[in-house]
């Protein structure tokens, strides 16, 4: 059986048990009831995903997957390509916007080749990035496929190896990107399985202009005239309009599913990831938190379509993994709050008048 | 000279300067322009607060001040007035909310007796908490002023004492609250300062259901046909309708603006406890960081009042300064943006197109 198969046969929902202990743990903590709010949902969906009144958190990882896309011959971003592995060099060094915020929330930061356009064989022999190069990026997808379906299936399986190459040393996952043109393939992505309109769903990226918006969207619009891939179908939707690292982000988050360990998903291209998992299976949605709210218009769409609500709305839009760093302190938060704070009884406190 | 006159001098506006060299900085890491949006806003305003480009924000405290409130006679809260003792010993037993929360920012939980109607001076001698304590619970506010225009000047000198205590111990200060009945005397604060009604601003505090929320409602407008306290004059609306807790975040966010030093706000009581320092030394804004969007409904206009976006809105209702512990966390990564992350240059990252 592949591996993407026997994954997915391993992603059970979220264990009811687990949640309703957890609630009712929450139910007699010494504070007016639900007053954590949202971290008290959190910290629910964490029981059911770890199948514990008392979740660990404390390992934390963000896998940061680098990939180059063929339509930036479109001229759809302000960066050229070459940024892509420079930034795979920034993200090694220490330097870059994911490297600050993960050491801040205490996480390790991977950093993966699934497709870069340029030869990162030295940082890989080096032990610094792990090797998973499917190609130098992925085709140009207004005028064909972004990549062979065996290619999808590998992105994917690619991701899911990684998962479980981590397990010992991950309890929580936390997703992350770098492909300069990666919100065009995510724009198409997230237009596929929404079907919202381009309009609503294009963004400015890294920066666009009024005029180089205009001209993304009609790009989204030759994208779409030119693919109909099922929406139902994940891996047709990543084999026509995907991009590597987001196969290999889509895999990550099956691996965890399969691990029953949470996965925070971060901005618009991790959310593109996380759509073609759930379309994949759609159980996986049960692991998915969404870390924040991107700048990026159609992100509201893509994580409603997940039914997810978004922990952090901070006009974040760099992608990387940041977003999923900041919202590690929220789960851990969480989880703190199940797990640390006293009962009514415990605390020998006095109760609301019924 | 008295404490308050002699620290009302020492608060200055942010440091422009300082500012400046921190934009510069941030336009000039290798992101895309303000990619990681309200940090960067936010590491602006802890480099003008600390007058520096780095600055730092180790060493973190939540203070906790905790006071009665002679208006529970009016029946506004569904908690019985010896919650607030037996949350001071929670508190310092180390298993309420904030002490979870705190713990997993990195903060120290220091509790401050403003004003509790019970004899904590056992836990006084022992150590455990700082004993400012002014009366026991302040008077009825439907009946007369909360406390003597002397005693509203000791509460907020008793907060700035605080702050200045800590001043070698603590580089970046949070609010926290507790006092059953407090979110009456709260809503009155913002009623009489942001001049928005009672319906409005009135919300479930604890959990109030609908007939005791048109009953709390009555009572806030029943304090305020009995005070009319000149909403510029921040001694006189504590004097009024105040808490000796609210006093005592006021005092509070008045040292720590003295100190140059930022100081995270929590949810409603404390923002009612900004909105009077700021009105004492409107400066004192310039210090202030708002943690959370709370669901008290009031807290929006009283935020909209300092004009201050908050980072963080997560359903919470809880006080105690749970929200300002969750947001440390943020101010910390603030500042890892501002001090980490490479720029363009260091990086040898390429830059946009132009």
């Amino acid at each position: 059986m592949s591996l993407l198969k026997e994954t997915i046969q391993k992603i059970y929902p979220q264990d009811s048990e687990s949640r309703d202990q957890a609630k009712e743990r929450l139910d007699q903590l010494a504070i007016p009831p639900w007053a954590l709010g949202d971290l008290m949902d959190l910290s629910i969906d964490l029981a059911g995903i770890c199948r514990s009144v008392k979740p660990v958190v404390t390992k934390k990882a963000i896998v940061t997957m680098a990939g180059d896309h063929g339509v930036v011959a479109e001229g759809v971003s302000k960066f050229p390509q070459e940024v892509t592995p420079q930034m795979v060099y920034n993200f090694v060094h220490g330097g870059a916007g994911i490297n600050a915020l993960a050491r801040q929330a205490g996480a390790e930061v991977i950093v993966v080749d699934m497709g870069v356009a340029a030869d990162l064989s030295d940082l890989a022999k080096a032990g610094k990035i792990i090797d998973k190069k499917i190609g130098n990026g992925t085709s140009n997808i207004v005028k064909g496929p972004a990549m062979s379906m065996a290619n999808a299936i590998k992105s994917v399986e690619a991701g899911i190896s990684i998962a479980m190459d981590l397990d010992q040393k991950v309890d929580v996952f936390g997703t992350g990107d770098m492909g300069i043109g990666n919100t065009t393939p995510s724009t198409a992505i997230a237009a596929v399985i929404t079907g919202k309109s381009v309009e609503e769903l294009t963004g400015r990226g890294t920066g666009l202009n009024d005029e180089q918006l205009a001209h993304k969207q009609q790009v989204v619009k030759n994208i779409l005239l030119r693919h109909q891939p099922d929406p139902k179908n994940g891996l047709e939707v990543l084999n026509c309009v995907g991009g590597f690292e987001i196969g290999g982000i889509a895999g990550l988050i099956l691996g965890a599913a399969a691990l029953k360990k949470p996965v925070v998903v971060d901005g618009f291209i991790s959310t593109a990831g996380a759509l073609i998992a759930v379309a994949i299976e759609p159980f996986a949605r049960d692991y998915i938190i969404c870390a924040h709210r991107s700048m990026e218009p159609g992100h509201k769409a893509m994580q409603e379509k997940l039914g997810c609500r978004p922990l952090l709305d901070l006009n974040l839009r760099l992608g990387e993994g940041t977003g999923a760093a900041l919202a590690m302190n929220l789960v851990a938060a969480a989880v703190a709050v199940l797990t640390e704070v006293a009962t009514f009884e415990e605390a020998a406190v006095a109760g609301a008048d019924k």
